[in-house]
């Protein structure tokens, strides 16, 4: 098949203080489907549109942040394939095994020269979107919230953004689809896809290691978006930016905050990308019409804070 | 990197009685741009979001329909790769020279069970989708009518569905993404996917050989198939559906006519669609809700007229 | 006030063959609010977004169709003017007391040359529109459905429409927005509005008497008339038309029927009407695209199905 | 008619620094169509469904800002009746000659207690919107830019808001829809309507006379704010808020400039307004939910900039 290897974002297992506030947050308002909770305490959300058990892990801690992001690869020979491929490039590569999270088989974790943990697996319990296989509806009953379909991509903060880009792309077979330069054009920020989407993943400079940027979830339009702006009014949840649009990958989004202060996404949209198609550039001088394109003002959180 | 081998729908040349109505609607109402004309008379266009430098082809002929369809691969090497696949298969494989369509690469063309030529080719001119490749727009200016981004997919009508599933599956590494069922369980539609769209080709089931359903095109958003809908209303362009939606893909859709009869299509939506999601499987008791969704009445020339 | 007289649609008593299943219909599927039921049995339902106790009427009877339509007027004074007028013209007034309709001040009913039983109140039981008018929020928590924010108008179908004109306007003093024109210039519809809405009440022509058309809500956009064909589709509820949209009002639209077969319409949209712009003429020549812009097609049930 | 006396905001005489400049933004970014010339070099513009020749009229000058605001009233009578009714309360009334707009009949002018200049007329040369009153199509061809569809208010800033109030709703027969509440209750920002919008016009506090805070044009839906938001990057229009929505009116809203600095808005919805709905109150302490609901942030040119 045409698609194959690397698939898609898979999860990401994220930091909660207090796990009634997150849930509430993320089942309540932004409107992900629990699906189970494990004997560690931890909750397994998950998009209506996804067919495996869970996409995003809430873990409670004294801290936000990312633990790790997974993604999805299509076949064991294929994880065995990446497995070897990094440890013959001096990765270290630490195997997790079956179960460890519920219903998930087992995962090889690394570290991005970025150092956020990267985790791949290939089988994970499938429970379908909640509509039939057989003459399905569009969308299921009972949707709450800003219904998103899907968890659709991370973007990370951190140091080593040209070390970064070399193992994605070279080890991972990612393709570069944008990226920002800075004054001696340098790569400051790099977006990455495995798929047809504009970008499965991203990462921006800042002098740290693993840090969260955000986590998006994907809307199934700009009328969601209003939606999406209304419950956060509605809730009182801190919004950063949007309703508004990006540059970089000309997706609509707004920004908003859980309440341990991780950044969320709800995007919509973005093109169809093809492998044959350029790298897009963004210089130093224009990103803030990359990033914010409506405003071209770079919110002063949005380069400070982070988790 | 994990998209390669067959991309995506390159090209489909359709045959027009009259050159200067169809460049009238396709390039003013429809809102393609018209690239080049050639020494035979063909007149390329392309949607505004396409790279290459044509994806739709007109040639004036006495009959409407399809002459053939092609699809891009990612090097010379895949294109070889199919060509030989093919022939060992016993596959009949026309070689078509560089430049037999202007600023094309060589193809290789061949003819499904269903009676319709395909195409491969690794190699078209790259015009660039009218942004800059530097810090640009999300859209450029002086877009037409519909103002479709890309030709999405081809519904083709014909017969041995079984065998040309076989072959799209097997010999073209295609994905199937949904399939209709007949009484006994037979398979008489299928749509197939290179890609993280539902479906970049599809196939139904009538007594004949290579027909040519519908040719689509792909807008933005529910909102530009209203503003589609109300040029066809303003322009007279015969409407046969829509605006509406499948239950198959769940796309939103117009189904209307060129002035030689070819159905048209203005399509945007349907789910992202990866290798490890289940075939959904449309029963004949329900395909009347698969098709058109809103309404669930066979409207009668679905089924009977094509070209 | 500028805005005095005949404000708006106030109600409208609809006759059901089974409650419950009608019940099941206005609540569950179309959205309206349930908000008392009284001692005949009778349920009271309204828009989310109407301020007054109910909008609609639904009455157990042996047949489906209209009982009658009613306006609220400004006061008590314009009441009376109104039953003056009405009855210095020679039309029969009927009183109908307070309370006879659970939370409604007297009416007054009378009867359109078209056979149709209008009435005019001027009172009605004050229970707000779900949020306070204190720093309210754009919409209140647990609407269902597709969500509808009031009755927005009906449309009846008798005869004696030139006559059934010069009552509206002359009598009760409503614009004449837009009309259908027949071969002799004659006017077989007619549009009516007592607001900047394009249109509150219409009429076209058929030999009959008292016979209502279709009962229409407002839907916030043309989103939320996707989401309603959704939910048609989902819910097996019959769809005669649509999404659309009308060339008369320009209005989008979806036709569908209840489960005693009345026909309904969500509505979005429709210009914002003043008394000094002129009255739209729809010739009968054109009047397919007046009724149906999308298609252009008179739909056959359309100009045979009433109640 | 229930809708009668004064009809609606009927124009806004503008100052603009470069008249250029001033045209290239209104027409062919706004999208605003200029109608006509006059010998003293003003420049007249309408929305496309604006059945008057003008709607707003720039004149060349030293400083921007809002040289007058008209209202259109049903008849002549009508502008006698509020010329004596205003004349009757002491408020001193300018006449001004048929012409000295062009195009325009009589006026009357006079001053709010916030010192703005108002004015009421009866006639204006009626020049259509771009469609037919037969068999008319539902927008016209050759629309550019954000395509409003007509000038919708102004909002003002000055000071005697209390005054103004009475002002508009004892002399003017306007209708308080919401109002602005500050810590003694005393009223700080009130919304008047003429019609069934949510306002035709409205006054925030500030310490000064005669300001204009914004002036606004409508748009048709939310996708068209996105398209407006577009336009505003891609021709660095400098944006102030959006896209957002207010809780006051509950429309879709755009801020942002023009080149002289005059304050624009784009806006989408709003409730209908009938008077017999409560007027809707916003305390201090809410306020900005009321004006920013999404972001609930008081962005501070908001409240310091004004022409």
């Amino acid at each position: 098949m045409a698609i194959q290897g690397i698939l898609r974002p898979g999860h990401a297992a994220i930091r909660v203080l207090d796990m009634d506030a997150a849930v509430n947050h993320y089942v309540e308002w932004v409107g992900l489907i629990e699906t189970q909770r494990d004997d560690q305490g931890r909750v397994y959300l998950k998009g209506w549109d996804e067919h495996d058990l869970f996409s995003i892990v809430l873990r409670e801690a004294d801290a936000p942040g990312l633990d790790y992001m997974g993604f999805k690869v299509d076949s064991a020979e294929t994880l065995e394939h990446y497995a070897k491929k990094l440890a013959d490039a001096g990765v270290a590569v630490e195997r997790i095994a079956e179960g460890e999270l519920k219903g998930c088989g087992e995962r090889i974790r690394f570290h991005l020269p970025s150092g956020h943990a990267l985790e791949l697996y290939a089988s994970k319990q499938y429970i379908g979107n909640g509509l039939p296989n057989v003459n399905p509806d569009v969308w299921p009953d009972g949707l709450k919230g800003m219904k998103p379909n899907r968890f659709d991509h991370c973007l990370f903060n951190g140091d080593s953004v040209p070390e970064t880009v070399d193992f994605m792309v070279n080890l991972l077979d990612f393709d570069l689809t944008e990226k920002i330069t800075g004054p001696d054009g340098e790569i400051t920020g790099a977006f990455f896809a495995c798929s047809n989407k504009a970008h499965d993943l991203a990462l921006i400079h800042e002098d740290s290691k693993a840090k969260l940027h955000h986590l998006s979830f994907h809307l199934d339009s700009w009328d969601d978006i209003r939606n999406a702006a209304d419950i956060m009014s509605k809730k009182y949840i801190p919004v950063e930016y949007g309703p508004g649009r990006h540059g970089l990958t000309r997706g609509l989004t707004i920004y908003f905050f859980d309440p341990s202060g991780n950044r969320n996404e709800t995007f919509h949209g973005g093109y169809i990308r093809y492998p044959d198609h350029p790298c897009i550039i963004w210089e130093h001088t224009d990103v803030a019409k990359g990033i914010f394109y409506y405003g071209h003002q770079v919110v002063e959180s949005f380069v400070t804070a982070n988790t």
